[in-house]
């Protein structure tokens, strides 16, 4: 506390991102990274671009990222924005398009950082409930509100919508901005993206951090209506001229180019999460059926957080939420084959040992 | 305009950076880069940290990048913030500590960010004049403020304050944040960190992208009282937990270690600059004294705007801006001896030739 301090920094509750270990020899199963590498094709442009040249500022609008990205998604490039991560990308779009005097909605499960973004903007909200399944209820969002957001799969459950569903959502909501949050789409889900020239209140958010295996690089990207990304671009050059740098846009475009690592990695993903969920119920856990790189898991007979514990002496590190309606659940990273059965032989004897729990 | 925009996107008017061109062969002297690369071994660094850890999240505090601005000014871990290019830090700045019922105070001549940031946060201020000879009055800092913030060296004058100053309006002003913006700083004029123990309302902004030539990395930096940096984490972790990705970490601690190549660099620019400034003079140029990598120049005979069209056929930009006060005056980066006697070589033919205005 300081009087120095903007009154809104008294009230701000920042979001607080999984542990970063230190050691390197955890699993680490905690911040849904990709356990494979970034295609080589990005660390050959990376290398290039390390050059004399970084003494200039970068592109101002990231047009080469929007580029690709309007390639691989048949898109006009006005209708991409980029940004430092697809956290940046949302800090925008809460600012720019959610402020309104009718309030926010989004679940109650659903990816953490929404409300502070919120508290940083002063942006009204309500959260709606998820079924007692943790599904996405439509007719409770068919009510007037200032936006609509979730992720699509949603975050930290893994649940998918059915695109059909979406579309359900925008013809009944077309008087505010519905931004679809698909940070894990490329786990399984199916991308909104497609509705965008029928829909001009449709902002999809993309990242790739997961699927693309940059989390270490920072960039995100929204596709969307050119006026929503009007704004986007407004709001962008109000804050910071240059948020992505040399290096960060020579590697995004070749991460969007090299469609074959992409499809290879994201299928060895998918088949890892198909096995670790079967080994996973073999133990007797209750698994929600995911699209993500992650599984949202409880235990009928363990303490989640206490099982999250004795996963941690054994050199795994997992994600746990003190939060209600999920606090008996884990929200386990999909990471390699082998990382899973480190994880499976660890729970094994976590919930079938005697007092190890 | 679009009726799903915020309110805010209506009335924002963005900053306009310096142009890009996208012609190589362009002398390019209008955004102030430095005409020398970054030191090797910044890119001996990047190159090592383009490899498959690139999948994991960075340091969410950018930690290393702490350190090294710690001990290269010898201040403590927690009197350091850093972010995405310096004016991601004045973006936070300005809503973490500049947001109060009081006017923020800055000179009328200056960074013109400023306006824009106030703008996207609903900051009050009140612009203070410069003297005629756009010098800053310390006398009219004087009265009741919610923060004052003025970059030293001035932008876009090259007018450096001396450190006594500095220190005299600490004196005066202790109820409201006073901060720096020393982007220039390296290139002659003192910095004002070594003050910052004395005075815990002092806050003081440098980047990377001039002196350590790396405009094209994004990376900025405060120093600091703890409680003031502890704002903008707070903004910060509130807005992107990750703003600086793992190459720009990695090449951010080497520049702040690479002191020789630092020192060579500098030198180099302040001894064109002073080579230019004489010539320039000869021309009839009025030049304004610059401690910063730049000079503002006006010519009594010769229209700005129309000197700057001549320049840029004879492939030479330099940024002139429409501004009351200082429509009149361009501001020229300062390049290489080459890029000196080229820019003469084609001012001498602009304003010696008849009709070449």
């Amino acid at each position: 506390m300081s009087r120095y301090w903007s009154s809104i920094v008294h009230k701000l509750t920042p979001y607080i991102p999984g542990e970063q270990p230190k050691f390197a020899n955890l699993i680490k199963l905690n911040t849904n990274e990709n356990p494979y590498g970034p295609s080589p094709k990005v660390l050959e442009a990376l290398k290039a671009e390390a050059n004399a040249n970084l003494r200039l500022y970068p592109e101002p609008d990231g047009d080469s990222v929007k580029e690709a990205v309007s390639r691989y998604y048949g898109v006009a490039h006005n209708q991409v924005f980029v940004g430092n991560g697809s956290d940046e990308v949302l800090a925008h779009v809460f600012l720019g398009l959610f402020k309104h005097s009718l309030p926010l909605l989004y679940p109650d499960i659903t990816y953490s950082f929404y409300p502070v973004y919120c508290k940083l903007y002063d942006v009204e909200y309500e959260t709606v409930p998820l079924s007692e399944f943790f599904e996405l209820v439509l007719e409770d969002y068919r009510r007037p509100n200032g936006g609509i957001i979730f992720p699509n799969p949603n975050a930290p459950t893994g649940i998918a919508l059915d695109p059909g569903v979406i579309e359900e959502l925008l013809k009944f909501n077309r008087e505010s901005v519905v931004a679809v949050d698909e940070a894990y789409v490329d786990f399984g889900a199916e991308s909104a993206i497609r509705l965008i020239d029928t829909y001009p209140n449709l902002l999809v958010i993309q990242t790739l951090s997961k699927s693309r295996s940059l989390a270490g690089l920072r960039v995100g990207f929204a596709v969307g209506n050119r006026q929503l990304i009007e704004a986007l671009e407004r709001v962008k050059n109000s804050f910071n001229s240059y948020p992505l740098d040399r290096l960060a846009i020579a590697g995004a475009v070749a991460a969007m180019e090299d469609r074959s690592h992409f499809e290879k990695n994201r299928q060895m993903i998918i088949a890892t999460r198909e096995a670790l969920a079967e080994n996973l119920c073999s133990l007797g856990f209750q698994v929600l059926p995911s699209k993500a790189n992650f599984l949202f898991v409880r235990h009928p007979f363990y303490d989640a957080e206490e099982l999250s514990r004795a996963l941690r002496k054994e050199g795994i590190v997992v994600r746990h939420f003190a939060q209600e309606r999920i606090s008996q659940f884990l929200r386990i990273t999909v990471g390699t084959d082998a990382q899973s059965d480190a994880l499976c032989d660890a729970l094994c004897r976590a919930v079938i040992r005697p007092g190890s729990k």
